[in-house]
């Protein structure tokens, strides 16, 4: 199905959904942020068709959110690096992580858990909180009218 | 594209996605969210197709990420509801609106400011943090072995 496109909507969920681009292209960021890099690495671990990989690639590519290169051992593969856009998806990529773990695991059910490198303890729950530091619930917040982005 | 399920992987992000179904699933969710119950008004603001709404609809129902019920109100209308799963997506939605507003607009570019409602402030920041506070970047974690969620 075609869709509608939302690169010019005024909200920036859709924005951030229309750049994505699709459903795989999230678990590509999160397998390249995990520090897989290749393309064969990828494609083993998403096991998806090579040609579907190589256009998600690209339109991740494109949107700024990956960068395409040289490997760093100088060998002659070519590696997918986030980029500082790409970076910043982590945050979404957790929140999801912990609303699936949430709602679509048992308890025994196997999984991996994602730690804090240092401590080796579970990461703190993401919430959505005011800049004051309480936590809010959807009906907590509410919508300005329009407005202009500030520098 | 006929797309591979995730409905049994080992990784929460995917079956987050899984469930969520699809791209649009979200925006409906998003409205639902901000206060959007009937039909009639999902359908004007997402602009979509009747059938199409309705099906991604049922999908969210079945998943039980929303619920439909007779109108709070008396009338003959039916009402699109947020469950607790539902209800739970809030971080997952601040933080893709938190990074498509980064990302994707340009300084002067109109948009809706989410508030705290008791304050008129914008929300905090999403970020990852480990158990004791500090910000954590994909580089700053690590996944353990596969093991049994816990009760």
């Amino acid at each position: 199905m075609k869709r509608t496109s939302f690169e010019d909507a005024d909200c920036p969920v859709a924005r951030s959904l229309d750049s994505i681009g699709d459903w795989w292209s999230l678990l590509i960021v999160r397998d390249v942020l995990a520090g897989k890099r290749r393309f064969g690495e990828l494609q083993k671990g998403l096991g998806m068709a090579k040609n579907i990989l190589a256009a998600r690639l690209r339109k991740l590519v494109e949107r700024g959110i990956l960068e395409h290169q040289p490997a760093a051992d100088g060998s002659a593969f070519s590696e997918y690096v986030p980029t500082e856009r790409g970076h910043k998806l982590f945050p979404v990529l957790v929140a999801l992580r912990q609303w699936g773990l949430d709602n679509y695991f048992q308890c025994g059910e196997p999984y991996r858990e994602l730690v804090d490198r240092k401590k080796g303890k579970p990461l703190a729950k993401m919430e959505v909180r005011a800049a004051d530091g309480r936590v809010l619930a959807p009906e907590d917040t509410r919508f300005l009218a329009l407005a202009a982005k500030a520098a």
